[in-house]
Order: C-alpha cells, then sequence, then structure tokens
C-alpha cells in the first residue's frame, strides 16, 4: 500500500537505528559500556556528586560552582510545597492507587496553567522539586500517616526520605540514594525521553512533557520493571532450585525481568555501580541475585547465542532501593523523580532547537471502498 | 562527535518522511488531498455518519451494523459519569486554568488504576466517553454554573453540547459538531497520535498513552492554533485593511494562523468541508476569513514560491467551532474530544504489534573530561 509521502525510506520497527535527536545532554557508549553526562563519565558523577550538582550539569551543560550550586539547592528546597489544588487531588485518589498514576495525575494538576508558558530552567526546578513531595504525601496517607513538611535544610534526597518516613535517614542511606538519583538522571535517547521530546516539538509547555514522559516510564518494557524484578527474585526464592525454576518459566515463556538493553553489548555501568552498592548495603537480596544473573545469562545466551545479553540498571536497582528502604510499588516512581531532572533538560533543548518531530506513517489498511448505508450493513 | 551505534543513519530533524508506524486506520494521501480511515475516504463519512460509528471503525476497521452501532452508543452513554477522585480535582483547579490542562489532569485522574491495565477497547470507550463530561463541567464552574448530568438518550455531540450549555442544542448544530468530531478523529501519523503510539510501546496503559497525546495536542504547532486562529482574525477585523496589516505581521515575524502542512500538497479535504460549514453558518467570519486566506497565500507564496503553501484544518474549523457557540478556550479541548478515538484506536493497534519505539540520538556534547572538584571550579 501507499504511504503518505513518495519518499523510498523503508519501515524500522521500534525506529531501531534511527536517530530521533541530537543531544549533548548525555551519550550511552553501547560499545563500551559508558554513560556520559555532558561530556563527564557516570562512574566520575555518581559517588561524588550530589543530584542537584547533576541537574544543573544536565540543565547547564557545565558543573556549578559553589554559589551556583548552593543557588540551585536554595530553589529546588523552596519549590518543594504542593499548591491546594495538587493536595486536593492526592486527597482524593483511591488510596489503592498505582503511585506512577498519582505521578501522573499530580504532576499534572500541580503544573496547570493559565496560559502557556515556554519551558524554562525555573518551571524545571519547581516540577523537579515537586516528585518526591508527591510521593510522599501519597504514600504516608497510604499509611495512614499525615504527610511530613518538606525540610528546606535537608538536600533532595535526604529530604524524600525524611518526607516519606518522618525522620532523618542515616547518611549512608542518603549518599545511595543520591548515587540512584544521579544513575538514573539521564540516558540518551529512551522511550520516555524521546516522549518528552516529541511533546516538546509541538510547543507544548514542560508539565505537558514531564507528565507523557512519565507514562512511557511508567511501561514494564522502559521503566516498569524493577518491582517486577523484586517479585520475580521472591518467586525464585520462595520455589526452591533456581535453575530449574527459571528454566520452567522459560517453558512458560516468562521473561526474566531486567536483562537486556538495546544499545550496552557490554555490561551496563549503572548496573555495575548498583551491583556494588547492592553487594555491601543488600546481602541478602545480592547472593541469590547474582546466582539469578548468572542462570538467567546462561539461559538467555543458550536461546539466543547470536544476541548479546546483559544485566540491565533495573536488575540490582531493585536490591538498592529495598535497601534503602523503599516500598517496591515506589521504585519506579523514584526513578521518575531521577529522569525528571533528564526529561526538562532534553525539553529545553528541543525547544532551543526545535522543529515538529512527526513521521510519516505506512498505511496497511483495506483499500478505498464506498460505505454501505447502516440499514444494508449485515 | 560519535552516535550511539554504528549504524550510518543520518540525522533527519523532525524525524520529515522517517517511517514512525505501520497502521491501517488511517492514510493522509498529501498529493491527492484525500484522508481515508480504513478505507474510506472522509468525504464520504463526514456528512453521514455519527462519531460513534466512525469511532467503531476506527477501532475495529470496519463499519457496524445497527445492533453493534446501539450497544457502542449505550455503552458510550453509559460511561459518562465521573469518578469523585475526577470530580473532587475539577473542583479544586484554579478556575483559570487552561481547559487543555485541565483535560490532561482530570483525564489521568479519572483512570487510575491500582495495577497496570492492557489497553482494551472497552477502556478506549471509557476514556472517550469522559471527556466531554470533563469540558463542560469545568467550563459549567468557569461560569458559576452547577455540572450537568449527562444524559443517556444524547448521541455524542448532542450530549457534550447539553452538558456545555445546560440545554439541547438544534438538530443543525449536533450535526455540525458531530462532522467536526468526525473529521477531526484521526490523521495518520502527527505528533500527538506519535506521541501515545511511543507510550505504548513500552506497554504502559492506555490513559498514559492519551495523557500524553493530550499534552503534544496542545502544542500551538500541533492542534494548538484554532483559538489563536480566532484571536487573529479578530486582530486583523479590528486593524482596517486586512493586506496591509497582514503585510506588517510578516515584518513583525509574525506566523500566520491556520496556514501550513507537512503532508498536504493540496487542499486540506477536511479543511474544504468546514469551509463550506463556516460558509453557511458562519458568514461574518466567513466573509473576512476567505479574504485573509487569499492574501495568506499570496504573501506566502510571495516569501516561498518553492514551498506548497496551503490552508489547514484549524483555519476554517475556528469559525465552525465559534458558530457552534463553543468558547475558543474549548476549541482545541474540542479537537482533542474527537481524535481520543483515533489516539485510542492507535493505541490499540502499537499494542496488538508491539516494539518498542526508542531511536537512537546524536551525540553533540563535549568531548570525555574530567570533573573538576567543587572547591576548584571558578
Amino acid at each position: 500500500m501507499s504511504t503518505t509521502n513518495n519518499n523510498n525510506s523503508k519501515y524500522v520497527p521500534g525506529l531501531e537505528g534511527i536517530i530521533g535527536a541530537q543531544t549533548a545532554i548525555s551519550m550511552v557508549d553501547g560499545a563500551n559500556g559508558r554513560l556520559v553526562y555532558q561530556g563527564y563519565v557516570i562512574a566520575d558523577l555518581a559517588q561524588e556528586m550530589s543530584f542537584e550538582e547533576v541537574a544543573f550539569l544536565l540543565w547547564e551543560g557545565r558543573l556549578p560552582n559553589r554559589g551556583e550550586l548552593d543557588a540551585l539547592s536554595a530553589e529546588l528546597a523552596g519549590s518543594r510545597e504542593l499548591t491546594d489544588a495538587a493536595r486536593a487531588t492526592l486527597a482524593a485518589l483511591p488510596v489503592d492507587t498505582d503511585p506512577m498514576d498519582v505521578l501522573r495525575s499530580v504532576v499534572s494538576v500541580q503544573g496547570v496553567e493559565h496560559r502557556l508558558a515556554q519551558p524554562t530552567r525555573p518551571l524545571a526546578i519547581r516540577a523537579t522539586a515537586s516528585f518526591p513531595t508527591i510521593l510522599a504525601t501519597f504514600y504516608r496517607r497510604q499509611k495512614g500517616l499525615e504527610p511530613v513538611e518538606p525540610r528546606r535544610d535537608l538536600g533532595h534526597a535526604a529530604n524524600y526520605l525524611h518526607m516519606m518516613n518522618g525522620r532523618e535517614a542515616s547518611p549512608e542511606i542518603v549518599r545511595a540514594l543520591n548515587t540512584y538519583l544521579v544513575l538514573l538522571a539521564d540516558h540518551g535517547m529512551n522511550a520516555s525521553t524521546f516522549t518528552a521530546r516529541v511533546i516538546a516539538s509541538t510547543e507544548s509547555d514542560l508539565i505537558s512533557c514531564l507528565v507523557g514522559a512519565n507514562g512511557a516510564l511508567k511501561g514494564p518494557a522502559h521503566g516498569g520493571a524493577p518491582s517486577a524484578v523484586i517479585e520475580q527474585h521472591e518467586e525464585i526464592r520462595q520455589a526452591g532450585d533456581p535453575e530449574t525454576y527459571m528454566r520452567d518459566m522459560r517453558k512458560r515463556k516468562e521473561r526474566f525481568m531486567g536483562f537486556g538493553h538495546r544499545v550496552y553489548r557490554v555490561y551496563d555501568p549503572r548496573a555495575k555501580i548498583l551491583k556494588e552498592m547492592c553487594q555491601r548495603m543488600n546481602p541478602t537480596f545480592f547472593e541469590l541475585a547474582v546466582r539469578i544473573e548468572e542462570i538467567a545469562l546462561k539461559i538467555l545466551h543458550e536461546e539466543h547465542p547470536e544476541r548479546p545479553q546483559s544485566t540491565n540498571v533495573e536488575f540490582y536497582s531493585a536490591g538498592v532501593l529495598q535497601a534503602i528502604g523503599l516500598p517496591k510499588e515506589y521504585f519506579t516512581p523514584t526513578f521518575a523523580a531521577s529522569r525528571v531532572a533528564g526529561w526538562s533538560a532534553h525539553v529545553l533543548e528541543q525547544a532551543a532547537h526545535n522543529r515538529i518531530i512527526r513521521p510519516q506513517s505506512e498505511y496497511i489498511g483495506p483499500e478505498t471502498r464506498k460505505p454501505v448505508p447502516l440499514a444494508e450493513r449485515g
């Protein structure tokens, strides 16, 4: 059938290998297992930098000096309060709502505008600041607890844990969450970032981009897997012999959660760091996880020796987030609370060099036909 | 700089000419000025079919018989009520909120789930049914009026107008809105539909797809233009001589609203139908509109004789929606209330033949560098 225009392009499912955007924000060097933010290799940032510092880097293209970092930290800390409408929505949602749907809804409500606003860094700061407050407020409602007010004297990671738990977390735990937030903050092109850029390309507002991106991240083929990693881990733990059980899983066509990535051909550099953290922080999880990893990679290689197989970022992040004390329903939302920095950076970049992202489609439907009147249809 | 993988694809800004999806749902035949839904030319559907009939067509790939149409109409009519959480959100949003932001927020709230659900036709029906109720409820709140309950005995278009105005619209007006809803219900690939498909490709839920698509439609480069058409029209009316004023507009680098489309090389078939409707229903608007159209096309041709120029669907839809009695802030949301049928159809199609839509990016950022410690940054 005809396509919508006359060029000779061929349909590539999933746009695999097609360049969807040019970006200075990050680079996924799949061949060498490197993730680079604005020229900095992730391993050089993960243990040293605060989330605030990395957010500045993603938004501005360079690391902040002390004054700039203090200013950004203060601006983030000062933007954590929710609007009345956001609070009302958080109070009205069914208490068993998926926290990703809470985030989608309340980020939207928190960001409503009277007239279309251009994406700006102050708006990115406000949105980024609001994610932990939204999540913690709803989490506490689910537990029947009063919300904890944000604390301006705490950094982004520390304040999130304080609002969740009503007490300060240990420096080790704060540091671990901070590292997680840094590691996940951007990742070249991916379905949620691409979603944000497509929406931005229509000259829409930042919040519309973030809400769309959040919806994409929710999918189990993207960011929705880490809670499934924990569930599968528990399932395998209870099953007895992991290898027998995992081979049975494949017979039932079940997917191993936390494996495979379109870009990395070697070990995901984020997974490497998270694996070390997991070993230190969550030895019980880790012991079984390495066994599962080994078996999964073996089985996947047997099934598809031609495909490179690798452990992805979600496999060990589940163990780290569990050790941090986050409930599994909040794993993907916490991923979103990190990635919002990258999404915003991409929206700002797209808006600065915009062209509407509007691919063609190839029509594969029926040939042209005349409608039969309703009364004559069988 | 290196791209994220080793293929030789070249970056095409905006993915222009790249095929983003295969679809049986609709075809935009730009060369011949035809829009086809599942094999039916839009001109054969626009005046004859109800929105319900066309929604069935988009979702099922064929026209319904009488029994199927009655069943779908009843299901839509029975799904118009809002949840308590949606009502609470509508009551809590600032009264001057952009109705597109209301839609983004309340469609999300109305559709929250406890666990991820696969996209299905019943969910598409529920979502489609809710758009007019959300819009009318908020519109009446803005006017200080009580909401009007949906009426099951009225069709989709008639009930929308009844809920907005608190009285039944004339058959001519209902028919005009129905035609508008049919004309705008799908349009091959476009930024909002593509957004919906990218989100669906992560195996996310239908509502996340629709909320993302709504955010893309909001952009002035996509569906956000019709209220701007009205504003520009009024501006030109007040200015005196249209041609002088419009030439001055171009000197100020202002864009003529309602012109240009990436695909059509001849008159947009929807614009043709809407133009005829506009002439009949809104002669005052029409008289100036044809003059503006003529001058705009002339000036645009002078500036870029090499580019095909054409009037797009938004130019005359503004006049039609005005004649229907909708306030201009509700033009784009009403577009969304139509397009939700197409978005849902695309999500169902994407979910049925899925591969994650994840293009690459081309890195254009700094070369790899080592971070300078915070204390040493200037």
